[in-house]
């Protein structure tokens, strides 16, 4: 396979530099901890405070509002829900205290939209953008096993290399555009979900015709789809087990809203992502929003009507 | 996982007995002469002979008609496009031949409910029917690397195990129904044409965000999407690489509308399934019926305006 302008950074030696991390989530959590264990000064900021307690037993230090992780020409990192948020928090103020040769590392899963609002407005601060979207559920981020994906100026992703690494197993490139790494996160939150669709419809398939699901899934993942997403996957889909959240449907369904938009601005018609995200609308409707985002296999169950998972009160 | 009723057979030591072999096109040649090289006597009848040529150099015996193939109570196996072709040849006349004891042994992708006739049919003569369709190309079919998917009679499938290893590196049982390994057979192309379809849709997203589509892809397929159908597939979608035809859009879309129809008698809604049945569809009525099932990826791009692919004549 030619790799096209895909291509690893040279690693490059340097001390850890003073960090401020806003966003304490799932997510948030786990990546700042790393930082920490890494040697990163950190100054952390959430919107909850109780969420941050635990990093600062490990030597974060809390402050009080966004601006105040800043140092003058120091670099902040954003874990966030959504564009709404990050465009918020990563505002004037923020800019403003980050100045001339900031660099706000945006590892968020945001729109390639926003993404380009906001290197266009922090470039009026001097401030650099960088897309650093990551895939891996929580427990990958405590395992430093996240895979992230950057774009953005080079010199500022070469500046924060050791502080991505310290969160990830590997950094995957993808050129100057701010948004260019936020199409590929959606991208693979895409065929991610489609994976989990395909998936379902098959076992759904297979116990209607008196297969059970685990044997049809276990034979399809052992062989020719042995691979961490669809083994991680089909075990959720064989257990139903839709109750262990590491990614809720409700942010499932933000990605594909989001790739739709992307696609919808670029002309590029994407029969399977509309449907894909008409599913968790669907879901969000039947109030399992807030379940993991792997209840997406429920739907092909049900809508076959087949019970593989007691909802319960949702 | 739990597997289920999923296992293994346990291998039993057999001579290599005298087999019937009726369809020599590009799955059933190399799949015929592992056959001989494992030591099986083989009659062999293809309706164009030509195609016997090579094997009957090898030392198989070439045969006018189908029910010549078999031996009383012997075995016969068959590898044939569809439904039609199957049902046609294994009738009355051969299963005469083969009469009480005789094992018909159906490697072609087709319908559980024609396996069910069959295996009805069959019984009236003493004929067991041992479904046992493959995945995998017409490579893997002669690195003796297909996956074997097998249901019917206990007894009948043990006397055919040593033949069937012949042919592949994994044998993988599904129970006493004829139609079981059927239904995973279709459940397997399913899965697999769905990956295709994700994949070019997030290539077509990429490339009109000035991604090209061999970064994105080579991200995906090394991380969360490592294994043999993703990486095989990513690559022909890099390539445009659909007139290199292991198997055809056609059989794909026969495929799909057979999926269909046994979700359809078995009350399984299954749009991703019904979206691709009709992408085929289409693929066939642009003339493209013929190329390899992979031209599925081009129908998102072109859906998109893009050109990856110079369709030439078609």
């Amino acid at each position: 396979l030619h790799w096209g302008r895909f291509y690893w950074f040279e690693k490059e030696q340097r001390m850890p530099e003073p960090i401020g991390f806003i966003g304490l989530g799932n997510m948030g959590r786990p990546m700042a901890a790393n930082l920490l264990k890494a040697g990163f000064p950190l100054k952390v900021y959430n919107r909850t405070p109780d969420k941050a307690r635990a990093l600062v037993e490990q030597g974060a230090r809390p402050v009080g509002s966004p601006a105040e992780v800043a140092s003058p020409g120091g670099v902040v990192v954003t874990v966030l829900p959504d564009d709404a948020a990050v465009e918020s928090i990563a505002g004037d103020d923020l800019c403003r205290a980050l100045g001339a040769g900031g660099v706000h590392v945006s590892m968020s899963t945001i729109s390639p939209a926003a993404a380009q609002r906001l290197s266009a407005h922090h470039a009026g601060f001097g401030v650099a953008y960088v897309a650093a979207p990551v895939f891996g559920r929580p427990e990958a981020a405590a395992d430093r096993m996240l895979r992230i994906c950057t774009s953005g100026p080079a010199d500022a992703k070469r500046r924060v290399h050791l502080a991505l690494e310290a969160m990830g197993q590997g950094i995957y490139d993808f050129g100057d555009a701010p948004g260019a790494a936020h199409v590929v996160k959606l991208s693979g939150n895409f065929l991610l979900t489609a994976a989990i669709e395909a998936m379902a419809e098959a076992a759904a398939l297979a116990e209607k015709n008196d297969i059970p699901r685990a044997s049809l899934l276990a034979f399809l993942t052992q062989t020719l789809f042995n691979c961490p997403i669809y083994n991680n996957y089909a075990n959720r889909i064989v257990q139903a087990d839709f109750e262990n959240v590491g990614f809720t449907a409700r942010l499932a369904y933000k990605d594909m809203r989001l790739a739709a938009e992307t696609a919808a601005a670029s002309t590029t018609p994407m029969p399977t992502l509309n449907l894909l995200r008409d599913r968790y609308l669907a879901l969000i409707a039947n109030g399992k929003g807030d379940l993991d985002a792997s209840v997406l296999a429920n739907a092909a169950a049900s809508d076959a009507g087949l019970t593989w998972f007691d909802a319960g009160p949702h």
